[in-house]
């Protein structure tokens, strides 16, 4: 078996063996197989597709190729949650207080954003003293504690995916249902869940689209999911404006303490709950809830106090400081340094979502390459989401910058005008549409 | 500009710039491109596809990417011919005298054959003292002498092609009409001919299997042809069986001589005339012929012995020796050390080519590498062609070694035994196929 008959084989339309994908992932992994050689088969595999075997034993094949997360030390069967990436996407820090409520043990694995997509370890990381260089023989100890553990310690997970990833970046295959599937599942398989709730996003901000696009990369996850013996739910949700009203690490932080206090930030609530419920009924303790009730549950639970009271204890779980009222301590604090007003009278029918993204790296809220020091109190605070009616001149957003960034007048500017771009206006009101989509298994 | 927004162009199957095609070139010239990015946009490209301009403009960068030769100092339009590779094609030994005796000037930048097809440096090395390590230099001192001159030190000819058909070669990207086509063209176009007659060869021993193939590249160096103003002519010929009666570097060249002095051998003596008519019509030295003609007159001159004298010419231009007898003396000579004989009665309907070639290769007569060392002796002489009747047991061909391997027994059977699966037996007699499939231009 060579390399060049296997992409022969691609090239020509043809599935590939089991014992070709693995002789494919063992030469990425050791390095027999030269990048120019993989970027061949990559751009055929994109251009050409694999069908639901060839994304199974490659995702198998990936997630074996380095350490494999063990998580019997869990009661029950463990459940993860993936999202595809989104702008203002808090879910995480919302998700693992309310399923603990159930008893529902997490465990996450979690990276640091990187470009327009914020990382949920770097909102941990807003709050003082919250220690997420925790080593993965602390997390027993940790979920006997909480039923939570978070770390951005992550072991060696997937490290065929990692080459494969470095190297489609730049060689203009990132765009695959099979490559994006067989990434995600590859990791979620090696992180060791039985459940895996997926937040498939859909838009602007996103890497898929268009809803059918969406449904597409859902299906193929949850072949995976089916083939490898894992059970998978994919909740399509809208990301054709940015999650809730904040996008910034202490900010989103403090939307979040927000909710788990009572303030109902819609959409959030609505996706934290679904994909939530569905994270509880995969794990078995629903409890005789049926589906409906068990979302009721969830948004009862979210904003009622008990998951705010499971919050607290993570955070004093991995070394965060309270205040005396209860509420995080953060590292910094977001400085009300602009506002964008609006250019037009109307209904905002689109707040486009990648471009809030790019703003909010723009402001130092993210890191455009991964040396970048992020400026945690930066962030954008929207008054106004998609169907609101405005008059021009109407306040749209807030710009934050942290203490020690509050001169720096030129990224104000700049995500500024960025973000009065990301705006759309009409004369009709726009129709309502959901924030969940569909629900796929 | 950057590669990535180049290959996310191809790979969404757009046309690309010219701009950003001379920035490809340049950067696999100048290796700012690293080779995993290449090999993923010859993927899309092979996947893609290319349209004519696109063709032109790949074909033009790598032409320019290094040395042009000027051929100023041939009286009349510089012509030259070109074969897609084949298997006992020793066409071009005898086209160059064949033209000449119309006056039209031949200069032959020759490459040594690797893998199953032979090349054509090598056969004139099988003449003693013919001396093929020529500079550029002493061209038009030849080309005054006799009209021809030959030499295997190429200048450095589009030396982008060479990079990236190195890379295609273990990237599953060679067979693509625009990159073979774009490959080719590019090399004739440095080579500085105005007139360009190829044989593009078609059948097993091909790298076009089929006419449709073959067609469809001919069409594609035709355009490129004409858009940067170059003629070209294309014969579609067979290589559904090797070429005339023998392959290998001597044997070859004993066939060539035989052919010059009168012994017809039928395919080869059409397909030299074919393309020898079309290479004095685009020189414009065809004395008011039309095509019919000129393909007759071909014929006469080809064995009648005006096109031997001009052999005989070259030879001794280029330091070669001649016998008593006017018949060159070569540097080893067949031994004929087994024969292959018919496991079936029947028609012959296939020698297959390729194998022929791979045989021939196992004997010595061609490298496997570059570093390989040629038994010039080596080599298959056919007692039989498609449609031949034969009974079980009648010899189909001879097997040759070089006088200093006569005893390597090994590369005998091995050879016999892969000869033996290229014939392919009916007992229906298989319709005559001419030889000369179209031309095209």
């Amino acid at each position: 078996m060579t390399m060049q008959e296997i992409i022969l084989k691609k090239r020509y339309g043809k599935a590939l063996s089991n014992e070709e994908i693995e002789f494919f992932i063992n030469g990425v992994v050791d390095k027999s197989i030269p990048d120019y050689q993989t970027s061949a088969l990559l751009m055929a595999i994109v251009l050409n597709g694999m069908n639901e075997e060839e994304m199974t034993t490659l995702t198998i094949k990936m997630a074996e190729s380095g350490e494999q997360n063990d998580l019997s030390y869990i009661d029950g069967i463990p459940v993860d949650k993936h999202s595809t990436g989104g702008v203002g996407d808090k879910c995480t820090p919302l998700i693992m207080p309310l399923v603990a409520t159930f008893g529902v043990s997490t465990v996450k694995l979690s990276g640091r954003g990187l470009g327009f997509t914020g990382g949920t370890v770097d909102k941990f990381e807003s709050i003082e003293g919250f220690n997420v260089a925790l080593p993965i023989s602390s997390f027993p100890e940790l979920i006997s504690n909480c039923n939570m553990a978070i770390s951005g310690q992550t072991p060696d997970l997937a490290p065929a995916d990692k080459v494969l990833y470095s190297l489609r970046d730049v060689t203009g295959t990132i765009d695959s249902i099979p490559l994006i599937a067989s990434s995600i599942m590859s990791k979620k398989l090696a992180g060791g869940a039985k459940g895996i709730v997926l937040d498939v996003t859909c838009g602007s901000g996103a890497f898929m689209k268009t809803i059918d696009e969406a449904k597409a990369l859902s299906e193929a996850m949850i072949k995976i999911g089916k083939l490898s013996g894992r059970e998978v739910v994919a909740v399509i949700t809208d990301m054709n404006q940015p999650l809730g009203r904040n996008v910034g690490n202490v900010s989103e932080m403090q939307e979040v303490f927000e909710i788990l206090s009572g303030n109902v930030i819609e959409d959030v609530v609505e996706v934290v709950s679904v994909l939530s419920a569905n994270m509880v009924m995969l794990a078995g303790k629903n409890d005789g809830m049926n589906m409906e009730e068990l979302i009721n549950e969830c948004k009862l639970r979210l904003t009622d106090g008990r998951a705010l009271e499971k919050y607290k204890d993570l955070i004093l779980s991995q070394g965060g400081s309270l205040n005396s009222n209860g509420s995080p301590v953060y590292v910094d604090y977001p400085n009300d340094c602009m506002r964008v007003n609006a250019t037009e009278d109307g209904y905002i029918t689109e707040i486009k979502a990648d471009i809030i993204g790019k703003a909010s790296v723009k402001l130092g809220a993210g890191r455009q390459v991964k040396t970048d020091i992020i400026d945690y109190g930066a962030g954008i605070g929207f008054f106004v989401k998609v169907g609101d009616y405005v008059k021009r001149g109407d306040c749209l957003c807030a710009l934050y910058l942290g203490n020690e960034h509050i001169n720096e007048d030129d990224k104000l500017f700049d995500a500024a005008e960025m973000i009065t771009d990301a705006f759309s206006y009409s004369s009709e009101k726009p129709e309502d549409k959901p924030v969940v989509i569909e629900v796929l298994k």
